[in-house]
This record gives structure tokens, sequence and C-alpha cells, in this order.
């Protein structure tokens, strides 16, 4: 139904275990892609897993700051270099679009395509993709030094089914019939009679939602944005007694509070990321995994770089591969 | 006397098997060094080699493109996180500064250290360190689509030593009196004679001279840079054929047209480096190999990511070793 895979899953500077913060959200149809931010070397990322920035479909930034950010010139400009024609969709703060400006004028970047730039403080609903595949992204604001959001992914991949058994009792067979009436089109039989597509047919829809954080010290304010979704995406970069001693200065998460937020707002599945470069060891992961599940009983993962995971039909959350 | 370590050797875009472009000149004294140029993701590389952002005394950027400019927002901010207060000389065109005044606004970067830019266009000598152990950085313009300099970089190691045969000649044994002339002070012995340090002491001085380009197409630009040179590395994007098949929009050189130049200026060693993805495999490289041994018979290395070169006093060039 829906496919995340981490390019980077560490805080603030990239480490030989993990680099600085990039998502693949994979909502089809066909190969067609979103990003969530884009620390530097995203696009070295991308080399290494089965997604082409030619099928990207729009990227998300949810705030300023570097470790979000700065692979953004490197993969426009690698874009061009490939040969893209297609628009891209940009959804970021305004100072993300001013800095891609001096990037283009002060480096003699000529991009091939067109760069469609959605100001994340215009409006709440960012993007929305109608059809029977169709795609709402919000954003919703939280809690750090830079002002910065969640994006809440809304896919809908919807068929036309017919039903079979009214037709077989209607003394209509298998046949050119049934393909009209799937497309919508209402049938005049040999004998006549006339079939409305509108009483054979009907919608099935399959239905994913998935939250994906930005920096944020406060993860209640997602309490909306979470309602009726599958999945929650969250930085969780401390443990608590870390963060009690970091001091509120750097406006991030711990562990404890993410998954007590978490708990609280029923979500099935929690995906955690951002870990400061202090836990990027087996036993630092531990750690991290232990507080969570203290606090945390629902389907959990700790990302690393190249985890894939797949949110099916049914809202469950499988761990399908760590590509490199 | 001087090492070279390459973090990057492909030209416009990073492949699974190069980056971009960055060079590391270990030019001393002790673990200071200096850049040339730095792609994105070469804070990544520096994770891999024994070179610390804290102890680099500066970047010089050959010009504006992205490839051999979009590491530094992240370079110099992960120095920030991890506690640089040293000032950071930084060679480069006034549009990389504008740039990266723009990256700091907007991104919200605030670095710990001074930033000191030298404008590139403003003056041929763009860095002096006199003493013992000097270093001269002077700038030489090339011929791109956008303005490239080659920064050529003499270093000199000096060290007074003692005439001892003098010394012994003049009834002086070795004692104190040799610690204090070897330190430039005149002594009195206990008979009363005075000895001048300037009469028994002199500099010993090694010298290395290497000259680095950006990108260029018409190597012939470094005729006067290259004098007295022992080493020149340069670009070679592609083969002569296939330079004229890409015609000159890119404005690169060949390898022939570098082999050529080196060979006429009579240059004992010679790196190629930045060379286009389409050579990014061993019958590709061996391809360009064989074009550079058609014209130039000196000492000749084209470049990988990792490799370490080593430039000694008698201006002999080694490759000491391909970390990862």
């Amino acid at each position: 139904m829906l496919n995340l895979t981490f390019l980077g899953t560490s805080s603030g500077v990239p480490t030989r275990y993990r680099n600085v913060t990039s998502l693949i959200v994979h909502t089809g149809p066909g190969r067609q892609w979103w990003m969530v931010d884009c620390g530097e070397a995203t696009q070295h990322r991308l080399q290494r897993v089965p997604y082409s920035v030619h099928d990207l479909e729009g990227i998300c930034i949810t705030h300023v700051h570097g470790d979000h950010s700065y692979g953004l010139p490197g993969l426009l400009a690698s874009a061009s270099m490939t040969g893209r024609t297609k628009p891209l969709i940009l959804i970021a703060p305004a100072a993300i679009k001013a800095w891609l400006d001096a990037t283009l004028l002060h480096t003699e970047l000529f991009l091939t395509y067109p760069l469609i730039h959605i100001d994340v403080d215009s409006t709440d609903l960012v993007h929305e993709r109608p059809g029977l595949h169709s795609l709402r992204i919000t954003r919703h604001a939280l809690s750090h030094r830079a002002p910065s959001v969640a994006y809440r992914f809304e896919v809908e991949n919807s068929k036309w089914q017919l039903d079979k058994h009214a037709l077989l009792a209607h003394g209509v067979p298998s046949g050119p019939a049934w393909g009209q009436l799937h497309a919508g089109k209402d049938v005049t039989l040999m004998d006549g009679r006339v079939l409305a597509a509108s009483d054979f047919r009907q919608v099935q829809t399959e239905r994913a939602v998935v939250v994906i954080g930005g920096d944020n010290d406060t993860p209640a304010l997602l309490a909306d944005a979470c309602a009726g979704a599958q999945l929650l995406v969250h930085e969780a970069t401390y443990t608590e007694a870390m963060l009690q001693k970091v001091g509120p200065g750097p406006t991030h998460s711990s562990v404890q509070r993410v998954a007590q937020f978490a708990a609280q707002a029923a979500l099935p599945n929690l995906i955690l990321t951002h870990f400061s470069a202090r836990y990027h060891h087996a036993e630092g992961m531990a750690e991290l995994a232990a507080e969570a599940r203290q606090f945390y009983h629902g389907t959990l993962y700790l990302a690393r770089d190249f985890d894939t995971y797949e949110l099916d039909a049914e809202g469950g959350l499988t761990l399908r591969a760590s590509q490199k």
C-alpha cells in the first residue's frame, strides 16, 4: 500500500553508520514517490536503493536546518545533469526557496525542469492529487528552535469493482457488457434492457495514513494529525535521562515522550528515527529501544539507514528489507 | 614533505565508485592541512581518512560549480557542531561567499568560529604563511564555463643546522654553547672569545611545489604556474575522442591535452582526476591511462577516491595508501 525507505537516521551530523535525515515515501501509483527532508549526501544514498530521482513527484522539507536540507542543491543539480524535464514539487519554508534561489544564482546552476515551490506556511493542505490514486498531504506545526512541521500523507488507492453476482442474476454473463459497465458506461442489452453502470459497480478503496514528523520537542502537538493514522514516524534524539542532562536548548524529543504520546494516541505503529550520534552502536540502540518498550506496546521499530517498511492495506507494518 | 589525499575524483555527479571533487593537501606543520574544493559529501569522506576538520587551516575553491562546492555548508556546520573555535580561511570566488552568507541566513546556521574569506579575484598571492614552515598559495586563471582557477602550493620546511666541523675546529666541543648558537644567540666562551651565531649556523630548506587545477579546457594556461613545480594535479574528464564528440560546451580537458601539456612543461609528476562517470570502471580507466601514456612519460597516476600520494623532498611521487 505504502512503503517507507529511510536514507538517513542521524541527528545533526552524519556518522559512519547513519546519514542525516531523508525519507522515501513510496506512494505510487507505479514508481512515483515522495521525499521528506533531504540532508547532505541524500543523492549518494539514493544510488543504493531502487528509487530514481526521475520518478520523484515532490520533496517535503520539515524545517530549514542543514541536516534536513543541505542535500537539496546536489539532488536538484544531478536530476538536471541526468536529464529530468518533469516538474518537481517542493513543499518547504519560504527560506528554503530563498536559499535555493541564491544557490542557483551564485553557483550558476540551471535546472532543466520546473521547480514548483509550495510555501509550507501558506496553507494546511499543501498537496492534493485527486483520482483513483489520490494523495493528500497536510502539514502540522511542531515545536523546535526553527519553525518545523510534520507531514501527514493520506493515500487512497481506489478501484471499481463489478457486482458480478447481480449481473449473473440479471442474466448478463461475462462478456463485453461487463467491460463497459466496469468502465462506467451504461449498456443496452440485445433484448432492449438498459443497465446503469451505477447499479452494478462500486468503488473499493484502500487507505493508508502516515504522519512524518520534523524535529519537535512536543509530540502531543500531533494529536489531531494522528487521528486515524496507522503510523507515526518521529524523531527520538535521546533517552529521557539524556534530554534532562542536555537541557531544553536543542528542542528535541526523548524516546520516552514520543512513546508515551504514541500510546496515548493509540497509534498501532511507531517508527523512531533521528538518533543522536552517541547512540550509533548496538548498546546505544538497545538502550533507546528498551525505553520505548516501557511506554509503548504497539508495533515499534527504530529505523536504520536503508530500512524499507511496508504499511499494508490492513494497517500492518513490516520491515521488508535493509538494502545497501 | 607533502601529502595529497583524494576525497573525490568524479566529474559533475557522484557515482557509487567516485565522489565529486575534493582534495586534502597535507602541508604541515604537524597535522595542519588544506582542502581544495569541497563537493557534496566531502565531510562524509573525511570520516574515513586520518584528517580532522579541526586541523584544517583553509579551504580553496576553484570555481562556483556545485560539484566543487556543495559540501561546504555541511562541512562548516559539522565543524561548529563538534566545537571548532579556530578561524578558518576560505579562498574562493565572491559568489561562494555570497552563497554561504545566504546559507547561514536562510538555514539558521551559526558558526562557532570566524570564517575568513579571501576573494580569489582580489590578488594573485591568496595566502602566505612565513616562518620555518612557510606556505605560499597563488592562484592562476583557467578557462571554463564559470571563472575557474588553479592553486599553486609552495611549501618550504626550513631548519637551522650547526656547522659542527667548524665548531670543533675552533675548539668548541658539543655542549650548551652549541644549543645557544643553534638558537641564533651569539656565545662568549670562557676564554673571552665571542662566537657569532651567523658564522656557525645556516638554514637548510626543503621545498615542494604542487599545482592543483580547477576545471579547465586549456592546460597551457598553466605554463607559468608550473615553472619549477614538481607535480600537476589536473582534471582529465574524457578521452580526446570523447571530447570531440561532446563538443566544446562543457569546457573540460581531455587526457591527451593534459598529458601533452605536462610533457611540454617537463613536469616530473602528473596526477589526473575528475573523470566523467562513463569511465568509472576498470576498462574506462585503462582507456584513459593508455591515452595519457602515449603523450607523457613522467610519473603518472590516475587518482582514485581515498588515494594518498606523497611528494618527497627530492620531488619523487609515491602512492602511499588507498584508505577506506
